[in-house]
């Protein structure tokens, strides 16, 4: 820290992102939920183009990016903000609807950024413990005096709720905000963008990371009422207008073209999710029900910490959390049927030696 | 605003970016200060060959971008942070470097961005009122007690104070931080960043908008010594740890091969500012010395917003700020001859017209 650090951030630890090896030959990558099947080639081709015309400033408005979502997502253009990354979009909701008096609530175990967002962001917040079985109960978020953040599905639980249980904390916190993070959604889960209409309290963001395979690109977004858009471009464009660029609008909008591809590798992916549960619940495996690109899971033979640096000896890298709740656990990302072949292959020797 | 805005930003008034009009033939823009000669075609290459890619997360650390930077500025790669355009970084020092106890300093016409930020961010800040002829006067800068921004050269003014003039600010500030804002120094200006092992309360912002003709892949950096680029690294990885993208990080490293070119583009536009300000002169304008890639200038024979107006109608835009002190001038980038000269050709028309 240098003598210039401003003392509010004194105690500020910040988040911590996966591990990115630099060299990635022969390694299975398996730890930060990425989509292991590339963009289609139309993509690289838009953000070429795109290159050509790089000499101007992008458009702050990302005006054909938004009309092609808005399309696809069944909303209007002034309902939709989009983001460098849905990283971005979660902090100016924070920004924009937390402050000293208006505490951020969240669950104990989701998503680790958001503590994060909240002492950047000076907010004070509270953790709802989720259920033994790691589940949310929705009565715990029925009228809270605060800025509700609900991953869903969960992360790095897994674990999806219905749209009707999430229209119930909506239903219930007509005073304050509630932010949906669907950054996993697209592997199964109910989105909740259809409500926006219904209850002005109510921000989806969803990211390109994960379904359109685009977690390089960095590209997010907020879903909800022109009120709320309008707040959070308020936030926009007061810190970084430009904030979505050039090359990543064009491959958006390419992506959004052939959005059939992304729809049927979310499908293969599923389709791997299903078979590989069942192969690891045969070797023991316990795992909560997933209904995102990744598991959640233990083993009674071996704690989550040791399977974590034993593959990771091995080459394939899972996630971690040394977060006392959830050590047992591991966070797996579900990839090609090659790499889960790998990760099984690995994990039977790591249990054949524990043996 | 919608009923959940926070109360602290009820009267935030965000940046007014410069427009950009969508359909743009026949349309010359001279109003955001752009180079108007495009990326080198490796530069589309390299963000087309990282689109294969895109499915993995962007490196946070920058890695080979700033191993290239640093060679090319003669610093280490620990000195280096990149952003998602310079105002990022910019952002990043109000956050690092300002509370309600550090106040921002910072000339009263500068970049229209720094009141902003401070309100953002709710931060205090000191306006320091430029000299008559618009220059600043640096022992107005000296014993501060507060975080100084200096935009060197100064925006809309184009006028540059020399490195020792800053170094002098440096020394009388000691025990706080001067951020010396080099958007525009690659246009015959000097820059302060050998000066960062000397003093380490200096940063150094910069851009590949201006002089790298990537103003639509938004590429920031800050450059200081390791203590200060700790404390915006702590900012960014609570904010946005992958503020940076694939595609504009592989599209920065291709322009820094080829960096030769950008200082061709640089010195072609230094020629043409030569050419044009003494054309400009000979019909009447009056400006200031620009070592920037545009003009500040006013014509006694209209107002700074008639010639603006006047010229929009025509299909060249140039950029006017309705501030008091300055609403006689005008703002206009310095593009190809081909531009000027149409640029020329529709003022001459108008004070035509006017006479």
């Amino acid at each position: 820290m240098s003598r210039f650090f401003s003392d509010k951030y004194m105690d500020l630890t910040p988040y911590t992102p996966g591990e990115q090896p630099r060299e990635q030959k022969n390694i299975v990558k398996l730890n930060t939920n990425e989509n292991p099947y590339p963009p289609l080639p139309e993509v690289a081709k838009a953000a070429a183009e795109a290159s050509g015309r790089l000499y101007l400033y992008s458009d702050t408005e990302c005006t054909e990016l938004r009309k092609a979502l808005a399309k696809r997502l069944d909303v209007s253009t002034d309902e939709l903000l989009m983001t460098n990354g849905s990283d971005e979009i979660l902090n100016f909701a924070f920004m924009a609807f937390c402050d000293k008096h208006i505490p951020a609530v969240f669950a104990d175990i989701t998503y680790g950024f958001y503590p994060v967002f909240a002492a950047i962001n000076q907010v004070p917040y509270e953790e709802i413990p989720l259920k033994e079985d790691l589940t949310i109960d929705v009565a715990d978020y029925f009228q809270r005096a605060g800025t509700i953040f609900i991953a869903n599905p969960n992360a790095p639980t897994a674990i999806a709720l219905r749209a009707r249980e999430i229209e119930e904390v909506l239903k219930h916190n007509p005073y304050n905000v509630v932010v949906v993070d669907e950054a996993y959604v697209d592997f199964g889960a109910e989105s909740c963008v259809p409500l926006i209409r219904k209850y002005d309290n109510l921000l989806v963001t969803q990211t390109f990371s994960k379904s359109r395979s685009m977690a390089g690109a960095r590209l997010g977004m907020g879903i909800g009422n022109p009120d709320l858009i309008r707040d959070l471009n308020t936030v926009k464009f007061s810190t970084n207008p430009y904030n979505v660029n050039s090359l990543t609008s064009a491959a958006g909008v390419a992506s959004l073209k052939h959005d059939e591809y992304n729809r049927e590798n979310c499908l293969k992916i599923m389709e791997t999710r299903e078979r590989y549960e069942r192969i690891l619940r045969g070797m023991g495996f316990e795992m909560t029900e997933s209904q995102t690109n990744f598991f959640f899971a233990r083993h009674p033979a071996i704690s989550g910490k040791d399977l974590y640096l034993e593959l990771k000896k091995r080459g394939v890298l899972i996630r971690h959390f040394d977060i006392e709740r959830i050590k047992d656990y591991n966070r797996i990302t579900i990839g090609t049927p090659e790499q889960m072949d790998r990760l099984l292959k690995e994990t039977e020797a790591i249990l054949e030696e524990r043996k």
